[in-house]
């Protein structure tokens, strides 16, 4: 059964991203590690702590589809066409690009997004990718599950994951928990009330 | 050696209460168990998960002294004159009260919180309480732990633990981590560049 899973490396203090876009000091544990963890494109390989490894191995192994919102499609470029996760993406925008990236969907709407996201997924996961898109998948009740890559840093202002949620509070389960280095895996699930 | 420990409880999008100082939804973790944990106080029981009742248990047994904001001393109408970890409570105010209660100390500033709290705490650690004077402590350099029972809920609005870090990023070690019901334990070290 296919699930819809939010899932960011995020700071203690709740950024994504500092305010320039940047990822830098949320995304050393993808390197710092002895294990290779090689992804579809040559470009990025990661290396990191046995514990990460192997669960970024079984996230890898359970998603079919990825939903993007434009600002992180433009800002990758694209990933250059391809994904490192090597699935389908769904892009929601609403000036879909003349000619995408033939692995890419360009669609309107985030209700949209789960649908098409769903399908070509057969099956396994769908991940949200996206700050915003997951906020609005999760205002919708469109949300299993959120999984935070919590990175032991205090950004003090950047990019918020939930800066703008409509419906709250939201409950969430207690999270499995995966202790990394420089970073601790917690993946909820959304308590549907 | 005393340490110097911000401590709170936080939502996941890391506020530590909602827009109108309620704490509901984030101390039920201290409510939903089996083991009783004691206080100083009559009033105050907790009832926890053994896993965390564990961890408090130990915590309590470490501190020998709090520091609290006034605002928290306000809303708790001074804990009744007595806090439930039994320590003495150093408030940090520009206007002490003409008569508080023995166990408080009022002082009106945080370098000097810090060390009359160290001095009372005899060798045990300090506890910091309250978000803005933790904000102030880590700014000056006098945190060496942020101790966070992460609840597992999305607030969306209210109180921020770290709203207005003057000096950021802050980089932490890896948690320590202690699962609880309603609660994880999350336990870091600040590390000093």
């Amino acid at each position: 059964m296919s699930k819809v899973i939010a899932n960011m490396s995020m700071s203690l203090d709740g950024f994504i991203a500092d305010p320039g876009d940047g990822i830098d000091l949320l995304f050393g544990w993808m390197g710092n590690g002895e294990v290779e963890v090689p992804t579809a494109v040559e470009w990025a390989t990661f290396r990191m702590s046995p514990s990460s490894a192997e669960y970024m191995k079984a996230a890898l192994a359970g998603v079919g589809a990825l939903i993007a919102g434009r600002h992180l499609y433009d800002i990758t470029q694209g990933w250059g066409g391809r994904h490192p996760m090597g699935v389908p993406v769904v892009v929601v925008t609403h000036e879909p690009p003349a000619d995408g990236p033939s692995d890419f969907r360009f669609v309107s709407g985030v209700e949209e997004a789960v649908r098409v996201a769903t399908e070509l997924a057969g099956g396994k996961n769908v991940v949200v990718a996206s700050a915003k898109i997951a906020q609005q998948a999760l205002d919708a009740g469109l949300l299993d599950g959120i999984h935070v890559d919590q990175v032991p840093v205090l950004l003090g202002e950047g990019v918020r994951w939930f800066e703008n949620l409509g419906k709250a509070p939201v409950r969430l389960g207690n999270p499995t928990v995966v202790e990394g280095n420089g970073v601790t895996h917690l993946a909820y699930e959304v308590t549907r009330s």
